[in-house]
């Protein structure tokens, strides 16, 4: 690998980047980037979590929402994901000369409000300006701290065992198939809307509902297929899917089956996978159906113990097929 | 303000920029920003810092530094400046299709270097590929997270009054200069190498010897004339110096007086102001001195409280200037 290429942006390519020159560097191998935010014992009282996410979407707005929009929720959907409550954000922007100030401040205005309504300040910030050329118009930095409330469990990918039931908290594949229809100018997918949103009051909701919520993980970056391939990497298990059960809106199903796409592998920007015990599903789901945002959530699936990880669905009619990570970049600059 | 520019990069275009558009927009008009790092009541025991910077320094690579040197020390240095331990680190990657991953490594190699010789842990990242031509080589966001140790002077710029004394802690404009030879190919001051640095340890050891420093800034962009143009500001003081006094490199004087530069707004990134109380002062300067880094350290001005705050300087001639934050942008990209 001489060249960092635009296939290493996601899915199998992003893995191979990571691995193999990334983490070694920074982190002599220990792989501390495996979770959506690390989790940093603060004091003898209390543990926080900390995360960062940088935003290079194209278009910068799409039917649903806009990159500042998008910055606010990655950040703390990738706190909420961990069990913390979103607390503080920076906000550091990357702008090409030339942009326009207008649209400069709708999309810092939408990072705000998302802000505001989930009770998380922004305490810091950093502005960079790049001669016309240099960026693509806007680059959003967030990077996010969330505390834990006192004896909250503590969640990670390695937490899965045999039985747990894998829940998704709603319809999949709108975020990529949004950006996709954008970009391509597909008038088949134009009705297509973005599921980009904080996830952060669903997953308290969740947590709060039950206390055997294993593994959360909203499933952007190479979508549901990318984040199970995680899990059960992480826990060795097998996750088994039944096709049957995954909730994918028409309009997903339909662009997905026009493009030769797989809806699994398509990123979403407010939806994610739930792994809790078998005991639990149904508190589990009924705590979800009580929220608006989650009155499509489905138990779409089985963690086995089988020795080598894997995941797999039944599919419709009746077969069982590999469910892989995208191998090449599926859509570049997605979030 | 219709467009966002370059001049809007540093200087007075940063802050119409700020105090305009970006401020009001995500904070209600609170100015949280105008310190180094937010200082945040994290529980009823502790505190902490929480600062986030973006780097986009061009060329990558210089006499003394690169840009995975400096986003490991700008961030580094920021919590620092505040009176806190640097304790963790977020690393998030922009890098354009086509990158040298033998230059990646090398930079990310230097970041990791400067965190693991203060203690800092990286714990956290985010990557992501953009298309050739879409941004310029490579991009580093850190974020960073510093603790207080019980009891220790909590530093602002609102802390200074009459009397204060100003210290700097080291030869001032290196950084900058270094940049501007690399890019204009400037033989005359090739052989400037960049003050980039690490301030955690001068600035603890500076911090043990005296409980009366008032604010510590490192003067990055706008130089020393922008970050004493913030202090006064904010504690609405004048701030004197004295030209005699103050350390200007060779290399720095003889390109800033054939470019018509003021060493005074060249950048800095290892290179600090403190302001320190006048019976401490001596206290301060000999805790300095007894680091190799802090062995130029001087005393190079006074705080008055005159009404209107103003930052101006006795010249060597014996008349006073008034020393400005830059008008228009004297060097994009210089961190």
């Amino acid at each position: 690998m001489d060249r960092v290429l635009l296939s290493h942006g996601s899915g199998r390519g992003l893995n191979l980047l990571l691995d193999n020159i990334v983490l070694p560097v920074l982190t002599d191998g220990n792989s501390l980037y495996t979770e959506d935010a690390a989790i940093l014992q603060w004091d003898s009282m209390s543990k926080l979590a900390f995360t960062t996410d940088s935003f290079v979407v194209t278009p910068l707005s799409f039917p649903g929402g806009n990159i500042g929009k998008l910055a606010a929720c990655g950040t703390i959907n990738d706190l909420a994901m961990m069990g913390a409550i979103p607390k503080y954000m920076s906000v550091s922007l990357i702008i090409e000369d030339g942009f326009s100030v207008e649209k400069l401040k709708c999309y810092l205005k939408s990072l705000r409000d998302i802000c505001v309504t989930n009770n998380v300040k922004i305490v810091c910030g950093d502005t960079k300006v790049v001669e016309s050329g240099n960026c693509d118009g806007l680059f959003i930095n967030t990077a996010g701290i969330g505390e834990f409330c006192q004896g909250s469990t503590m969640l990670s990918a390695r937490n899965t065992s045999d039985g747990d039931q894998v829940i998704v908290s709603g319809p999949i594949g709108l975020h990529g198939i949004t950006i996709l229809a954008q970009r391509g100018n597909l008038s088949f997918a134009s009705n297509a809307i973005s599921d980009c949103a904080p996830l952060s009051a669903m997953a308290l909701h969740l947590m709060n509902a039950s206390n055997s919520v294993r593994v959360m993980r909203d499933a952007t970056r190479g979508g549901c297929a990318a984040i199970l391939n995680e899990i059960a990497k992480s826990s060795d298990v097998t996750i088994r899917l039944d096709q049957s059960k995954i909730p994918v809106p028409d309009v997903v199903k339909g662009a997905c089956s026009f493009l030769g796409l797989d809806p699994l592998q398509i990123a979403n920007e407010g939806t994610f996978i739930a792994i809790v015990s078998p005991s639990d599903t149904q508190k589990c789901l009924d705590a979800l159906h009580e929220l608006p945002e989650g009155k499509n959530a489905q138990c779409i699936g089985t963690v086995l113990k089988k020795g080598k990880y894997s995941v797999e669905m039944i599919t419709e009619i009746g077969g069982i097929r590999p469910v892989e990570v995208p191998h090449g970049q599926l859509l570049p600059r997605i979030c």
